[in-house]
């Protein structure tokens, strides 16, 4: 059976490019590059070439603010507990209700420890406020952290104009954004749009890099202490001896991106609005999660009523077909997704959810497959489902849903 | 010309079977292990078999005691911080002065943070004191590390007596070990030999698995909190996506360490010899660092009087020669390594140490070749040094070396 991955905001197939730019670190060019023979050199001078592609596609940044971490987690936590190791004194962190775990978490834990978190709404589509935004800064704020766009939803946030309004509010504020789903999607200005930026993280494997690297801007001159304590490494600001086909990997994944955004984003939201539209049309009581809002071109998240996700998931499994009904690093908890529930999706569709995401890998003919399969699906659940009237196709009208779980 | 690499305690060549190994997950398995797909299992499963390969060759451990992470560097800061973090009313630590800057850092870092940390003095072979060590101990400290050997010098610690006497005298104090160097080297039978030992650090590029993967063991029960925050992986315990084929090929380097062990290691630690041997004869005024200690067979330091280690590692690089002065770690440093200041080696001979490391891929002709060039080298360097009487070929007498920047 053929498989159709469509859970690329889950993780990505490894470019060929990238798998090929990494081998040579794999084989005949092993030398740790702190070490200080000529042979080392070409190791070291790998992760100095990284930095400077990173650095020019990000807008003509200065390569050193570049960090490479192990992945997004690392970068989040180093950006959030980097920012508070280095601002002592000030107590305040602001931050969304529908970031990822690896910044939540974060905050979280960070709450039970004394600090003062203001987690931002989101309305039905997903968006914050912005009046909501503006009356959580204060003058003692430490930190906002706010990603760039959610991983479930694909909703982009307009970060460009909180990153300015925070710093209009008080300059010393640090703004950090999550732009994991972001890298290699959306353009990365550095320099012009995003510059009210201090802090942006990333990882490879949301876009065909492997899993395992990642990366921090930092921008010059913001306080944030290192995360990883024990080596030179990275100006002494990440211990650890760098892994260089990785961060080979990750700079060619980036520049690939680069190099054919615009025919790739055009294809790819093609697709996407190809899939989105015939699931709208074949399938009644289907809702698009996040619609309204901003979105990224590759992200389909359709809230069917009436089945569960688990369900459906299961069933498109058995068609070969790869999505999910959320993030993966939330997955095994049979809870409602946590950005669902801050959009206040009604439960029943929060729980019918299932999450698209595509890439330059997809093809016609996957869409076509998913297109045909799902609304089948769909309808087979519905039959076995108590809450739908098979007859007339539609809801019974005899029961009344109530969320005996998550209403308050 | 031919490279000679002897430099294998900073990095190692990745076997040829661990690129193998790690390969189909570059490929067609690059599937987010977390997620519920069938085409996601050979994911999930291939991070089973791996903890599983390394919990047998460990002792028979259970599997779910092996945590992977991205290093050593982030195994030791996830074993320090996740202890201190977990027993917040304690703040003794105890540590050597020889130990690698991922735990001495972390362990300076806490001493300005309010902890009392002693660092355990070594002897001139680079050994603790047994009476130090007791003496060290207290009712109230928190956690022992202790390296199981150091990557300067070969030298290796009892870790097994320590372990037991440190759970004789209050079987609440952690007891964590470095076992960057030895893993691959020495038998890690944490069931038998090892088994008072609470928390093992190692990483993968130390035995021919790639930089960029590390392990943690956590004795079922130890309070370790975690360190990266904000995701569900390896049991809550260490968030972030799993890096599929590096943790595999980290398995694949253990196993093969394991099933070649024995002729390896007696391979390697003749090589070592012969090499230490024929050194020691053609060169006057030599030492050998951790003389009389018990050290690695593939390690090999050696001090030479009034000449420098740059100079030396400059020379043997013309060679094809691959050594270094200390560790990768701390390289661009000009102060001699704090592990020879900490033996109270002379500091002409510390600014004169190199050390060679060897691998299983270490072959005669290399060990030639280094014999060969060595001592020229040392012989070339004295010709200009001021130190050094030519026409005698000693030390001239009638200048007496004061260590202007480090006597106290």
């Amino acid at each position: 059976m053929r498989t159709v991955y469509v859970d690329n905001n889950a993780t990505t197939a490894i470019a060929p490019e990238v798998l090929q730019a990494m081998l040579p670190y794999f084989k005949e060019n092993y030398f740790n590059p702190s070490s200080m023979y000529d042979q080392a050199r070409g190791a070291a001078d790998a992760v100095t070439r990284a930095r400077q592609v990173i650095a020019t596609i990000f807008g003509g940044i200065a390569p050193d603010e570049i960090l490479f971490t192990s992945c997004a987690t690392e970068s989040n936590n180093t950006a959030i507990l980097g920012a508070v190791k280095a601002n002592p004194h000030k107590k305040h962190i602001i931050t969304t209700a529908v970031e990822h775990p690896a910044v939540l978490e974060v905050c979280r834990d960070l709450q039970r420890n004394g600090y003062e978190v203001t987690f931002l709404p989101v309305d039905a589509s997903g968006q914050i406020e912005i009046g909501d935004f503006i009356s959580a800064l204060r003058m003692d704020t430490l930190l906002v952290t706010i990603m760039h766009a959610n991983n479930e939803t694909g909703v982009i946030f307009p970060i460009a104009d909180y990153a300015r309004i925070v710093k209009e509010t008080n300059p010393e504020i640090i703004f950090h954004t999550d732009a994991t789903q972001t890298v290699g999607k959306l353009p990365i200005d550095l320099k012009n749009e995003l510059n009210h930026i201090d802090m942006l993280s990333f990882s490879g494997h949301k876009l065909h890099a492997p899993k395992g690297v990642g990366a921090l801007y930092i921008r010059r001159g913001t306080p944030c202490r290192p995360f990883l304590i024990g080596g030179h490494q990275e100006k002494g600001r990440r211990a650890g001896t760098e892994n260089v086909p990785y961060i080979v990997g990750l700079a060619t994944a980036v520049e690939l991106a680069q190099k054919n955004h615009d025919p790739d984003e055009h294809r790819i939201k093609a697709l996407r609005d190809r899939l989105e539209q015939t699931l709208t049309e074949k399938i009644s009581y289907i809702e698009i999660n996040g619609q309204g809002a901003p979105r990224l071109s590759n992200t389909l998240n359709v809230a069917i009523h009436y089945i569960e996700g688990e369900g459906i998931l299961f069933q498109l499994n058995q068609h070969g077909i790869c999505a999910s009904s959320g993030s993966a690093c939330t997955s095994g908890s049979l809870d409602p997704s946590h950005v669902l529930k801050a959009m206040h999706i009604h439960f029943t569709a929060a729980h019918g959810s299932v999450r698209f995401s595509l890439s330059r890998y997809n093809t016609e003919a996957d869409i076509d497959h998913v297109s045909q399969v799902f609304p089948q699906v769909v309808a087979n659940l519905r039959k076995m489902s108590p809450y739908w009237d098979q007859k007339n196709n539609k809801p019974r009208e005899d029961i009344k849903l109530v969320d005996t779980k998550h209403q308050e």
